[in-house]
Formats: structure tokens, C-alpha cells, sequence
């Protein structure tokens, strides 16, 4: 069983009759990034390989719980108790054959003895790309998600208006299976300049599938992911942890001052 | 009866020959967003059509009380009772024909049976323009507004000096009255490079009244407005509350580390 | 009398050899931002006019204060009883003729009678050029300032590398003394594109004075005030104010959620 | 003895191939900053000298801490008893031959008599860089400090893509040894134009030593340093600390704002 999420109508007209015909065969990428350009390609990103999908939906109490919401996509976190209000957030994209929702996801940090923390693992953004399932309805039961690291946060924010970019990912990589499931994100530019393609391809030969949803991201929409990941990055990386404890009363902090002057740019 | 606000003299003597023309009839946007350049223009935006104008202004509390403020536009919102301080913001850029206000619009939460947050409604930057009723003096009775959605004000964040854009908005979209007021913003360069046109049309079948204000902006006042975009829209998607909550001492959430990283890569 | 400030030695060799030559007779500029390529200057920025200053000094307690810094140029400011600890921030370019040091200054607010507040007069930046009188040292007593509005932040801001600007202030406009005194921030490109020439020239008919000061600053000093004020405008706009109020389990906001979402698109 | 720390594999395959000859011989810099092309080379940095290492690790309370932590470098800091927890943040980029950590380093404020506080001594970014000792193991006993002031991260903000920069420090400056240890970090375009080598060279006459460590960094991992950089540029200044001070139910600010006014543009 599929769940589908109707989107609402919305008083904004906003590029109508943008990328009619969605095929990729036209695009050619006249300045890619150089790490990728010499990477033969995985997967053909223009078979639309929906064949030989024998997957069920599966019936959860996580989708139980998305039913309730219909334009938002599903939120992978469960969280519960927290002391504070929690705050799930995101930013959607919505097309004729798809749409994709960004979602910030914090840094783990562990305490140390001293009673400081440090940063254990960066943050990450969350990318879920839901193929349409008729007029504005997606069908989140069938997402395929894609986790950018901060490093490839850093290749989306620095990419230019004719470059692309492609990043791939083995969820069992170093395990027993590795390399029988591989997931390729490219995002190449539109023939005509007004924006790019994210297209997610996913090859899972454990179930013998080949996914591949795709979307169309104007410049418009590309400026916000790119205004919102330049906000987020310094979160992800915790960096606003520190910076935050940065506070003119601070004494013990002055306290520290003279012993570490020294050392850093002198360590030998 | 209108309301005039008087601008208060400046000890800044800026750009005083800015614009002596306002005709755009030698406008001409040399690159063009691409799905702007292929939508035929639903309204002319150079018959600046003021007759027929058969509106009278409303006498009501709103407008009452805007006559306490002078430079200042009138503030849409109508807090009261907040448990902690409001405050409304906007900015404004003052020229010959008309004024520009820009204020931001919170996003909307709504609460999750768990006790988290959703954002259920992203907020926008509301454009008010005002025409000149004398030197210094603004008609804001008469003022026309336009809600930026995120999506366009990353229209406006990656705008080139040379670019244009336009918007269209329905405000009975979707319901009985569609299509009987239409709303054009354009944003296109000044012929020298040195700004760019904001021009809101609005043609309104209902009230048998077309207005038309523009107002140029210098390419120092768009940097400004780009710089504020900037800092506002991780606010208007609601990210803020997110990377706000990320706390090092949260345990709560480094608690839900190991069961999310599995899912995040791996979906099905 | 003159106080002079000693600038303590670094350990960071940086640019030793920049800008040999403060002559700015070869500058010019390529492509100046249009408002200011068609105004006549005011006054000539290459006569470097020191004659006829018969300034004396100021004692007083101001600068008696000033003299426990050494490095820091003085604050201008003079808060005292603060219920919250008051921090002094700035930053300084120290070169071989003068010292600038940039300092942001709040915006302020208004009470209203509903208890909300707004923003009454955005704030600034505070520019201070100082004379070196020595090596190392620079004469705060002889300091000129200038105001940085908002929209002259939003030109240096987006000021290209081989681009110029320039602001007329009259401290006197509006009063009797209009005209009498003018002051001319000049900022131009360095003719091998390395950086910017501050230029700030302070013509004052009352006091028989002709000031000029002028520093060179490098592209990565200009990197770091543009870093800066992009950080600041926000603050100076009061929007942080507003941004800061934006939270999820606000609920008198998300009350007033749907009378506003009809008027904002549609206000007559 | 060296102490070795083992990088956790990851699942992200990233650049596999980038920069597989390290080799400097080819690079050039088709646009270099001006304050550095006029700048001879003080160390050659392509000859790799490890000869005549004769230094010993050392064997302290800090290195044996550092043991418990794998992927993460050490940190220098060593804060106790801190009030509200401290946060140690960083950002690392591992390389075949080498790792490259960034951490911020906070400003130091002094209290003023009057109850409000100064920033006595910019914040900084400190670099370290480790030499490879295997496959994904770095020796961070070995490894080599640079501290960036914030003119510094001006000029990587602002570096193009084809542009080189390099700096100088003695840490020395101003003291008996001065000029008997010279470091010079020198951040050039990679050939291709693909990303920047960031290449630390260490001459120490005290210790017959001279160390030169290099580190490829893609295009998308600059990026996401920017990004960091010119979120932490305020805090490095303390001015988050005066802008977070601006509130607008702060009457003791508002009450000064009259005398100020006069002032900032009319000091004489």
C-alpha cells in the first residue's frame, strides 16, 4: 500500500511551464567539477529502470504515523520526552514526477571526563526524494533517501551555474555486503542554464532493483538549499557550540589565555 | 481621506540624481531567468494606468492607529498580549515616485502530539509599496502589497545585475473569484547596471482598477535586501528553531544516534 | 595635546611591502557604481590638505579615559549602569599613515502602547580614521569619523574588486549651519586591483579646516569587514529582534495566523 | 613514540581519485594576490625535507589524553571546571599523506571599570596538520601549527578559485630568537583548478629542523571552510557579543541614543 500526500493548492503561479520534457539527453556539463569528471559513470542515469520493482511498502508504525501529515514529507526522527520542544524541520520541492524535501540533521556530540564535549560525528543534511503518484500526490512509501555530508554540502554551496556534481554512497560499505546496494546523486545543470537536475539513482542488487527519481531545482530553489545549507553548515560542523559559549564574562576563558598563546603557533 | 507620512530630512545626501527617468521603455534584461523569458507578459507594465481609480481609502482602527507612526509604513500584524516583547521590523527605501518597505513574516509551527513542533506554513518577506503623495510624503493608504514566498526571494538572492524577474500572484486562487485580480511583480535591471526596477502591477476586475508602482532600487539598496534575505530565510523555513535546539549536553538526542544512522542510507 | 596609541608588535608578517606609493594620482576606476560616475566631485581627494589646521585638541574626561588603551582606538560611546554586561567591540587596520578602526552601533527602538516595540532608527557603522604620528603610533585626538548608514554598508558590500564609491554627509543638514561642513568617504579600487583606498576628506568652513586621511586596505582586509557587515546588517535592521521572537511554541503567533494570511495578498 | 589515530572507515566514497601526484612542480598561479607576487619565496616548498629530524615526542599528561580519542586530533586546549559545559569543535580533511584540522580560537574580552568589557585580542583559527603514518593513521605527534588571524581568513574568504595566497609567521617576532623559526603557509591552486594545496612549512634553526607538510583541499571542502570561516569571523571579533546586547527592551541603550547621534559625525 502506498501512502500519498496531496499537496495544497497555493495562490503563487510560480514557473509554469518550467523543464516540460524531463530527459536528460540534451545535458552536457561544460565545466564539471574536475573529481568528477574523470568518473566513468555507475548507473545511466536516462533509463528510467522501473522494471523488476517487486517491492512492498512496508507497514509500519513509522508510516502509521505519517498518515497524519499530508503536504509535509515523513520525518525520520523519532524523538520523545525531550525536556525541550523539538522541532522537526524541512524544505520541500515540489514537481510533476517528484519532489524532494531537504532536512537538517544534528551532530552527535559525547562528553569527555572534564565535563566539556566534543563533536563525535558531524551532522548531516537528509535528502528524500518521493516520485510522484499523480497530480500533486507523492508517494513517500516508495522514497529513496540520500545523507550529504557536510563535504558535499560544501560541493552544492560552491556550485556554479554550468557545473555538476556527483556523489555516490554504499550504505554496507566496509560490511559483508558491501557494494551490492549503490546510490548515486548527480546534479547537473539544465541545457538552458535556469537551474539543475538532482537525480538519484539507486542499485540494490540484494533486491534486484534499480531506482531512479529525478527533479528538476530552478535557480530560485537552488539559491534557498544554497542560502539554508550556508546557514546550517556551522551547525552541523557544532562550530555554533563553541561560538555560543563565547561570552565576555566569561573568566575562565581569560583564565586561559596566556598558557595557550604560546603553544599554538609554537607546538615543538 | 489618505494617510501622508512625512520622511524626516537625512544628514545623507545619497545618490541625488538617481534615476531622473523612470520610463522603462529602454529596459532590456540581457539574460533573463529562463522561465521568465518564456511567459508572455500578462500585463504591460510600462501604461502606468491610474484612471478608473474608484477606491476610497478605509477609515478603520488599523489606519488609526498608523497615523501615530511618520517614516515608519504601517505594521500589518496585530499582536497583543504577547508574554514577551514583539517587535516589528521592516526596512524601507524612500524614492521621488514612490516607497519600498520589506518585512519579514514568521513561519507558522504547529504542535505534534508528541510534543515536538512542526513548521506547518513557511513564513515570507512582505513587499509594501507606497506612491509619493508630495516630497517626502507617502500615501500608505493607497499602498499595494506582495508576499515573497521563499522560492522567490531566492529569485531575488541569486539575481544578476543584468537579470529580471517576475512573479504572479492570484490572491483567489483556487477559489470562486480566481482570476479577477492579478498581481505582477517584475524586478528588472536599470538600463546602467547600477540597480534595478521593482514594479508591482496589480489588475483587479473587481474593482475595475489597475495600479501600477515601481520603484527604483540602487544596486546598493538590492545589496542590503539580499543581505537581510540572507539572514531571514533559514528563520522563514524554521531551520533556526532546529539548529537551535542542538545542544551538546542534549542526551536525548545523542540517545537516538545509532538507531538513525542505519536508516538514513538505507530505506527499504 | 595629542595621545598618541602604540600598536604592539605582532608575530604575523603580513603584506610588508604593500602599497609603497599612497599617491592616487594612476587610480581609477573601471567600472564605478553608476550613481557616483555622474557626481561631480566636491572635493578634490589628491590635495592632501593639512594647511591652516589650528585644531587644538580636546582635554577632556573622554579622552583621559582613553588613554588606558593603547592598541584599541576610543569608544565613542559612554554607557554606564548597565543591567547587562555592555561589551566594546571593533576592528582595526593599522598601516603606516593611519589607522581605521570600524565599529557597529545599534539600532533603536520605540516602546508602542501595545507593549511591542519597533524599530525607530536603524543602526550604523561607525568609521574612525586616525593619523600615524610615529611608527606605530596614531593620533586618536585628531580622529575624523563617519556614519556608515545602512544602504552605504549595502554598497561596500557588493563593491567589486575594481569598483569605487563615494558618500557626501553634511553633520549640519537641515540646520543653519547646512553646507558649511562636508565630509567625502571615497573608497577606490588600488590600481593593481589588490585592495581599496579609504579616503576620507573632512571640509569645514566653521573651523578654517581641511582634513584628509587616507588608507590602503587590502582585499583580505576588505574580505574581513565584508564578512562583518554582512553579519551586522541584520542587527542594524533590528531584524534579529524580530527573527529571535520566532518560536515554535509561540502561540499567540500561530493565533494570529489566519485573519493575516488573507490580507497580506490582498489588502483592498 | 608516536602516537597514531585511526581514521573509521566511512561509507561515503568521496574524489577516490583526486590528486594522485602531489607534485607542486606544475602549479602555478594564473592570478596571485598582488601582496604576494611580489613576495620571494623564503622556503622552497616542493623539496620535502624530512632529514635530520632528530626530535623526540613528547611524552605528557596531554598526549596520553589524547589516546582516547580516535578519529578527532587533539585538542589544545585544556579548560577544567569551566561553569556551562565547553565545547571542543573542529573540522578535519583527511588525505593519503597527510590531515588538516581547523579550530576556532575564541577572542579574549577584558572587564572595563565601568562594569562592560573590551575585546582585548581578536580571536584566531588554528590550522594543524598531520603527516600521514599509514593507511587512514595520522601522527599527531608530529604535527605542525599554524594560527590564522582574521585578516588571514579574509584572504582565504576572498581567494579565487585560480589564486594563491601565503603567509608568514615567526613565532618568535619581536624576541631574542626572532627570526630562528619561520613558518609560511602558502594555499595554492591545484592545476586543474579543482581545489587549493594547503602547504605548511616549518624552518627551525633551533633545532636543525625543517618540516613541510601539504594537504590537497577539493573545491567542495574549501567551500565548506568559507562557510565555516565567515560564520565564525564575528564571534573571532566579538561582535555577536555586541549584537547579541541589542535588545530592544534595553531602555539604558535607547537613552543614550540622543547624545550619540550628534556626535558620530561631528567629532570637532
Amino acid at each position: 500500500m502506498h501512502h500519498l500526500h496531496l499537496v495544497s493548492s497555493s495562490f503563487t503561479i510560480q514557473n509554469p511551464r518550467l523543464c516540460p520534457n524531463h530527459s536528460l539527453s540534451s545535458l552536457h556539463s561544460s565545466s564539471p567539477l574536475s573529481f568528477t569528471s574523470r568518473t566513468p559513470l555507475l548507473l545511466s542515469t536516462t533509463r528510467h529502470v522501473r522494471k523488476k520493482r517487486s517491492l512492498q511498502c512496508r507497514q509500519s508504525d513509522y508510516f502509521q504515523q505519517q498518515n497524519i501529515t499530508r503536504r509535509q514529507p515523513p520525518n525520520d526522527s523519532s524523538f520523545g520526552g525531550a525536556l525541550q520542544p523539538r522541532v522537526f524541520v524541512g524544505h520541500s520541492i515540489y514537481k510533476g514526477k517528484a519532489a524532494l524535501t531537504v532536512e537538517p540533521k544534528a551532530p552527535e556530540f559525547t562528553p569527555l571526563d572534564s565535563g566539556a564535549f566534543k563533536v563525535s560525528k558531524e551532522g548531516f543534511v537528509l535528502l528524500q526524494f518521493a516520485p510522484a503518484a499523480g497530480v500533486r500526490q507523492y508517494d513517500w512509501g516508495r522514497k529513496q533517501v540520500f545523507s550529504l555530508s557536510v563535504t558535499e554540502i560544501g560541493s552544492l554551496i560552491s556550485l556554479g551555474a554550468r557545473e555538476s556534481c556527483e556523489f555516490f554512497h554504499d550504505p554496507f560499505k566496509g560490511r559483508s555486503d558491501e557494494g551490492k546496494v549503490r546510490k548515486v546523486l548527480k546534479v547537473e545543470p539544465l541545457p538552458d542554464g535556469s537551474g539543475h537536475f538532482f537525480n538519484l539513482s539507486v542499485q540494490n542488487k540484494l533486491l534486484n532493483m534499480d531506482e531512479n527519481i529525478y527533479i528538476p531545482v530552478t535557480r530560485a530553489e537552488f539559491a534557498v538549499l544554497v542560502s539554508a545549507f550556508n546557514f546550517i553548515v556551522p551547525y552541523l560542523l557544532g562550530w555554533h557550540a563553541y561560538a555560543n559559549s563565547i561570552k565576555p564574562d566569561d573568566t575562565s576563558r581569560v583564565n586561559n589565555a596566556n598558557p595557550r598563546s604560546g603553544d599554538f603557533e609554537w607546538s615543538r
